[in-house]
């Protein structure tokens, strides 16, 4: 099976994929929002997918782009509760949430600018004991930016603070490359499966999986750009549906190492798209990570 | 003859159309700098190509991409020279420098953040009379914002600061949309005809001429965005090269009128390549508009 | 009677000052929040004062330092009713709201940050008449910038501005200077009397009147700063009660044209105050002029 | 001796200080720069000035403050120099630069803003051996945000990333509270005792030392705030020369638990300033860790 540059496993194959042997899909609806969960069940099915084994959980809502208030709050509440079913039972040890990506690229800013409205108390717990209220649960958050700004491997600084802060579990946020342009600020997916090399927008090095950190590492991303030429393959393909598969790979490979080769597709707006995703997701984070406490106390505490 | 969505005069016709009755095409290369000069003579070959009458000047230099000194000083030189030469002789009266667009989309900042770098002056003629060197000359900015942030249009707010400063010529900087994606961040068109309606990343809606407001204007600009439409038919003219031009058309129509329709495409590096380009326009600015002050005196005055 | 170096009307006098010709003063609580009346009815008292003519409203309220939403919702409520009520009555000619100050200086941007969450309308009714609401009123807005950026003084673009676009009010939102610390960040200020020449933290160099713009001018301000020199003083009178007044104004005047004459004090957390306080004053802007929206429409309409 | 609120050792004694057993002062002008060296010898002279026992060179140049291209120049020259001095031999472990403080709140944000412009290179090293030439020597880099923001104490995060790079020194850039309002912008002080607690404008909760982490530390940072009763303690010392010390004590004290405790007195112009000295630091940051490579090799590798 022919493997698509996208990190949305509901992508990774065609309209007949979802028969295929080891994989498993559901679609539902919830408030508003369209909920698609594919399980990758075996090593088989991984590699022709290229996708690692784990759940891939996708919520989808086209009215978040219009910015409308009721979608955000629903699409925050039910990513949410799907995080807080990922994550592992309650502990006293904290989650350490990471922001990837580059803050000064703006399509590959969406995990430093979560990071930036998560609620943290690790601290407080350490410091201000008498202030930490019992409902509390400790989080702790880094945007460890990108190696040519640090010098330092995000896997090196990962490794270096789980050595440090000895999480329960990790939850990364990333800005994904999708092939669908309509998914751009309207799908988030949720994954069990953490980071895997060459995927994101920044095109990580190293995996941040349960494997390579040994806890658990949870992985939530919106796609912000599309591959030209994954665009223009897909066009083709939409405008001459009796085109040779053979042929639009070929388009597509010749695209991906012509002049457009790190062109990526990305709405013009998309500073406002990461602003409001980055609200959504860590609206999210902070009810799954702090599900004790109301959302006017996580307010009240972040400011 | 069929018009094609781009803002450089110098892609608005094919290869054939340099022979076009009324259209002049000039290309010379000097300082590692590739030279276009489009000059449209007659309102025939205006409606032909979709451009006003007058003088395009398209500068083009890739190794600008790459952050190369050298040719952001060649860049900013030769733009200055010609800069220069289509701005009416000297006077008392100011250059008005307008940067159109909008801070907060990213592809479409290349105007405000221009303004941020140019030496402005007038206000010292005015009011510090002794610290005015008689060598400088009189310059006054605006970054107009966008209609939906002020609710005045940038016409309006531009016919108000002409009744107002009486200037003896218009300056306007805005970010483009090209049709080669190899232009984007690479090329710089310096026009007499000043601003069309349409035209530009955020499709002005009125025109800013000579006409429109009774003193020269100028208008340079660099592309930063390109139609996934035209990206998507480009790129299907290359690989079969035998489609019909019709077809063609077709498929540029209904992506246009599609979910892609306002699609752009730009390179994920946007922010750094609008950042770099201001700084070279600007400093083409500061040049032609202050050619008794060197370099030195420039910065320390801007500081 | 000496002038102290403060913006705020009700710092303008001493305890006795209550009791001046030509000066009514009122104190009243409403919703946690404190508020002064200070009328300036006289030109005998003007001079006396500093202060021209006419209301200034002061809203105080320690707890939005704390960041209290409670408190921030109480002082946006009041400071939009009380704008309302120096409005001119409604119309058809829009209100222009302009930001003082500059962007780049924390200490000086409430002005522009405020501008950036004020709903602006006026183009709706002009280009899309039929998306205006019948319930909406005609807004518009402007942030000018400041003279070393621009080359144009506010004054002239104010003027500018009013030529074309006859607004029925204008309403300038600018960082003010006061002489107690503990204004800063929890008191708001609101006058009908306008900007005058030496006021704010930009020192603007022309007075924004009714008289001089021929349109009525409502002024908002918040402190954001404090002069050195006038915190050394008060300091002074403080701990040594029984120091002559004439000793105190030699300290502040040799404070003021010595190396620390330019020096203001302010909070260390200032950019947190000024993001802050933009919110409410924009909220109690938005609910003033928008009096037959609600607040979600109103977002709505923003986003 | 009294114990005075600044981070400057050349501040922490009065006039007759420089006469202490166990502390050595020199002064020195180079370049128009003015160099004081202070020597803290004996753990008795540290007790009496609250200085760790060490050398604290600083730098001072008014004319930096007027933005003075010729005096920022000078001014990266020598503290280049003197940095290189103190920093251990070469070697193949990376130098890590570490930069403390706050990138929202301006007066804390000069060590982030530094980072933002040091070369790094430690990976070039790693994954691109035959990019790496054998001039450049490894450096990494950390901007390591804030307690508040992470929930990760700074000490913890850089003894992590110790036990992980394994560096051969470190530098630290910190914004510093001054006595003097002069020094403010104008003066840097690099010393080889690293990062006291309490120090700095967030005021450090634990040491970064030599005796803490285990490597060298040198710390460079610059006075960007003064404590508003310092401050006035010191203009109450100026104008009434004759006032008892301790009643000057008794003053600062009732300012320091007072309402104004925790006001910090900077200049207006604060982010101008920070970001012209962050520019400062880093070319002489650079040009100290890179000492075989030229200021264009530098500024090309950055691009």
């Amino acid at each position: 099976m022919r493997q698509i540059r996208t990190d949305l496993a509901m992508e990774s194959f065609g309209h007949g994929g979802e028969g295929m042997p080891g994989v498993h899909v559901n679609h539902w609806e919830e408030m508003g929002v369209s909920l698609t969960e594919v399980v990758v069940e075996t090593e088989e099915a991984s590699r022709a997918l290229g996708k690692a084994v784990g759940v891939y959980m996708t919520l989808e809502c086209p009215a978040i782009r219009q910015r409308d208030l009721d979608a955000r709050l629903a699409m925050a509440n039910l990513l949410g509760e799907e995080m807080a079913r990922m994550l592992p039972g309650e502990g006293e040890a904290p989650v350490l949430v990471i922001g990837l990506g580059n803050r000064r690229i703006t399509p590959d800013s969406l995990g430093p600018q979560t990071i930036d409205r998560t609620l943290v108390t690790r601290h407080m717990f350490e410091q201000l004991p008498g202030f930490a209220d019992e409902r509390m649960r400790s989080v702790c958050a880094l945007a460890p930016g990108v190696l040519g700004v640090t010098g330092i491997e995000t896997m090196e600084m990962v490794e270096a603070l789980v050595a440090k802060v000895r999480p329960r579990a990790i939850l990364c946020v990333d800005s994904l490359a999708a092939r669908a342009a309509g998914r751009i600020g309207t799908a988030i997916q949720l994954t069990d499966t953490g980071i895997q090399p060459g995927s994101g927008v920044g095109n990580h090095r190293r995996s941040l999986t349960r494997e390579t950190l040994g806890v658990p590492v949870i992985a939530v991303g919106m796609p912000t750009v599309i591959y030209a030429a994954t665009l223009t393959r897909d066009a083709m393909e939409t405008l001459s549906p009796d085109t040779a598969e053979d042929d639009l790979d070929r388009v597509e490979q010749e695209l991906l190492t012509g002049a457009q080769g790190e062109m990526v597709v990305t709405p013009r707006e998309i500073d406002e798209i990461i602003s409001d995703t980055a609200g959504v997701i860590a609206t999210a984070v902070n009810r799954a990570l702090q599900p004790d406490l109301s959302q006017e106390e996580i307010m009240a505490m972040m400011s």
